[in-house]
């Protein structure tokens, strides 16, 4: 991993990704099971917020879920254990440098992850590589500058935009989602296919309205302000604006709206671009 | 109306406003079908952009498809007597103003129409007055602010800024769509639903390409050129700089974002919210 890892490991932060992975699982996930037996690599599972979905919604298939962080794995363990999960392995690894052999897996499965990466589309061409010919690749990510409400307002939009630069600063990319298509492409993978996943909240979806707009989104922009006031980037009543701004979104007449994109490709049948340098890829 | 109508009546407006609506007939109008023998206003049909896909959707409803300009009305009977329409009736009228009795209609349509008006509440109040107590009416409006795309482009965003700009001096508003929901409660309608209807572009998808991302959008935004720089709202080689992102989407790696909103409403059964100032409310 290039940097730091911009939201943090705080108690807060998994308790973000937790709402985050409860309101957006229909979004994000009703189109993804795996078959009975399926080997899948979940690359960059983090603290589990997504691992508990993924193997319930395919129970018989075998999981192995990896990040480079102890200590997040270490909770995504706990978290596992004790939504009483079978089909899982959880173990540290690197996604530049996984401890299999190549087309060990049916699937693989990445979620949230690239966006933190210097290299996405080497992380890409590696996990590409991780799947027999014919296996698929799954890969969700936000963007950040689909963000937009009402009302609108420019601070909150200052806001946002220190996120995106802290991000940037440690070496990833907030607006990674409407690059899927590209980077996959990039990276050798085969049969793309992108779709947009938007939520839209207003004052009719109060689940959406607390378990987005103020939980997720907003949280994780809140989630920055030392940091951003501590960069620079921004005054600190110019930040807090912003939040009152987005949380000015969450009544009778506001709006929100985000987009998460998500892709599905394969490892083209008999074909390798795995890539000539001789080198191994760590970070 | 309010100001001048942004986008022009020129031949190439036309042109856009037919491509517009040949490329998104799925996207805007898979969920509108009216029921045989359901009497639909159509206010603000334009040049008739929508009205034979909409006629053509419900064959056995009666339109009635009402425009203030009396050119535009021409050249949408040209439109659907060439479709062979044999159920809409095309009429010159106000929608501030409509010539029918309150109650006349079961259901009505507007489309592309309150981003152009500087009072779109009054409107959709006078709208839910022609309907009869339990009809429906469905809205369609873009929202200028949800474009986003790759490669990113300050040029791009400054350019689209010069239509919103000049949307908002002649009256109108471009950010429209996300508001649909605070607009229609405030309107008075009833069980009110908005939906987003995201396109998603990227080279997969080759007639989104040519058929929304460049002659849709970005020949929307190069229709304004000559407008914008007369009002010194940019310099000509940024505007055109911007062009030049917007065609730069449309490359192999390229992506481009734009989201529609729909909402769908009623009136309620027994209630009237008729504004009581007693005046007519012409525009």
């Amino acid at each position: 991993m290039s940097g730091a890892y911009v939201h943090g490991y705080h108690a807060r932060e998994h308790e973000r990704l937790q709402d985050q992975a409860g309101t957006l699982v229909e979004l994000l996930h009703s189109d993804t099971a795996y078959p009975a037996g399926s080997r899948v690599l979940e690359a960059g599972c983090g603290v589990g917020a997504q691992t508990v979905t993924l193997c319930r919604r395919s129970p018989d298939a075998h999981f192995t879920s990896i990040d480079h962080s102890p200590e997040s794995i270490g909770e995504a363990r706990r978290r596992a254990d004790s939504a009483g999960l079978t089909n899982v392995e959880l173990r540290q690894a690197d996604i530049f440098a996984p401890p299999f052999a190549t087309g060990s897996f049916d699937h693989v499965f990445v979620c949230f992850v690239l966006e933190h990466l210097a290299r996405p589309v080497e992380a890409l061409e590696i996990l590409r590589d991780q799947l027999r010919p014919g296996g698929t690749i799954t890969v969700i990510e936000g963007d950040h500058g689909s963000a937009y409400f009402h009302p609108d307002s420019p601070a909150a939009h200052d806001a946002i935009r220190c996120q995106v630069e802290l991000q940037r600063a440690a070496g990833g990319d907030s607006l990674i989602g409407r690059q899927l298509f590209p980077l996959m492409i990039e990276a050798g993978i085969g049969s793309v296919r992108v779709s947009p996943r938007m939520v839209y909240v207003d004052s009719s979806r109060a689940d959406l309205v607390e378990g987005f707009t103020r939980r997720t989104f907003t949280a994780m922009i809140e989630g920055v302000r030392e940091q951003a006031i501590a960069a620079g980037l921004i005054e600190p009543g110019r930040f807090d604006a912003g939040v009152r701004a987005l949380h000015r979104t969450t009544e009778a007449d506001g709006v929100f709206c985000y987009t998460f994109f998500k892709g599905v490709g394969e490892r083209s049948l008999g074909r390798s671009r795995s890539r000539g340098t001789g080198r191994p890829l760590v970070d």
